[in-house]
């Protein structure tokens, strides 16, 4: 369903869940790309899980050292959709770099030859229905082969207010499949639930990985902002805020991550 | 209006609009009081004006060097509702620290001495009706006055996602009345309009205030636990935190603050 909300602008929705407005969506794409691909130097192949919307494409696309970058969405009618009500969100598919696949990411990640990609950005809906298996440690397991050492992943990781045993869990899982480092990151985000959403950002084996200090900074870097206008949300003091969590959420995370 | 809700526990409601719950007030309680608190050496006298809830003396009087805490509610019945059905939050009201003054802030303020207070905390609602005068320059000129040279002042200041010209003014004022710092700061809180709240938080000309780094931090004194249970969302990361805007609202305010 799309419509129109009289403070939101147009609001895209799956299954009765909001997945983006036209208002808001600035603040999950930039953050859910920019937190991961700022912290690695020169990411050359990325891949998307999800984000039919082109959203995620655009904010990657952003990044002039990306060589490729392939997605995996497996519900046509999103990207359809989001061509034609979204065209600001959307215009990440007008990219020369990326391609297009429709299909299950769960499938299409295990057919990837091991070692492809230096990221991987999971642009899911929640762990209910269709995305359940992105949640699980078989598709985690799927992401880490698919990684270069040293190389990042960026899932949608739900609410501290409302979900944190589902959280616990997810922590718990990529602490045993990821073996570089395992963060939770935060952000607004006002018509989700709870008005925030969270991202596990990890990193395998090999050149360390600091998510909380960025090494890749794309502030200063403006030739993107022709095509795609300018960052809305993300910078690099709010990407470092993004790791600080409240006590409640810093106690149960800590205990699982690093 | 108080109404027990499935997921976020008795709900306080005044004039249709959502003021507290039990699940998420720790939020907006913890950071209206600490963010000040914590940025100035041994606060010894504390105003509230406005939380007649009983939350933010509750978290005031966790200061061990605070030895008078003064509080002017216009709304006595905020109080008795306050103290039937949100024990945990009135509980503030028990500490012989506190004097309770049902009446008008604004003319409280034009009546107290100059240079009287540590610190002002201004719990209001919006800024439509009753609370209106509480976002004008004459009632911020007050405050300057009521406090002491580097004295602080945190006012409650709206959403950066809906209310960026109510937030421009409000800078603007301060940035004209408060000669040490003005600065902006926001929190997560759910059942708030976009899920989140800001903060202004100035310091008048005196010793500086470096807002951003807090010196007095509460963390480690814990002996306010046994009586008013552990901090459950404010800690030293999450105070600096606060302060890091997304750019849409930084380009707005930095360009009226420091």
């Amino acid at each position: 369903m799309v419509f129109q909300s009289s403070t939101y602008g147009k609001v895209l929705v799956l299954d009765g869940v909001i997945q983006l407005t036209e208002r808001d969506e600035c603040a999950y794409q930039e953050m859910i790309t920019h937190l991961q691909l700022c912290s690695i130097p020169n990411p050359k192949k990325v891949l998307v899980i999800g984000g039919g919307d082109g959203g995620v494409l655009r904010e990657v696309s952003r990044h002039s050292s990306v060589e490729k970058i392939d997605i995996c969405e497996i519900d046509k009618m999103v990207v359809d959709v989001s061509k034609q009500f979204f065209p600001k969100v959307a215009v990440g598919f007008d990219d020369p770099r990326v391609t297009l696949h429709i299909g299950d990411g769960v499938a299409f990640l295990k057919a990837v030859p091991e070692g492809t990609y230096d990221a991987v950005i999971v642009d899911s809906s929640d762990p209910v229905g269709p995305a359940q298996e992105l949640f699980e440690k078989p598709f985690f397991e799927s992401i880490a082969k698919a990684l270069r050492p040293g190389g990042v992943v960026c899932t949608q990781a739900e609410s501290i207010w409302l979900h944190m045993h589902i959280i616990e869990d997810i922590v718990a899982n990529c602490r045993q499949i990821f073996k570089g480092s395992v963060n939770y990151a935060w952000t607004t985000v006002p018509t989700y639930p709870s008005g925030i959403i969270g991202f596990m950002l990890c990193s395998t084996e090999g050149p360390p990985v600091d998510f909380k200090h960025p090494i890749n900074p794309i502030d200063a870097d403006d030739s993107h902002v022709k095509t795609k206008g300018p960052l809305k949300f993300y910078n690099s003091e709010i990407h470092s805020a993004a790791f600080c969590l409240p006590s409640f959420a810093r106690k149960v995370i800590d205990a699982k991550a690093d």
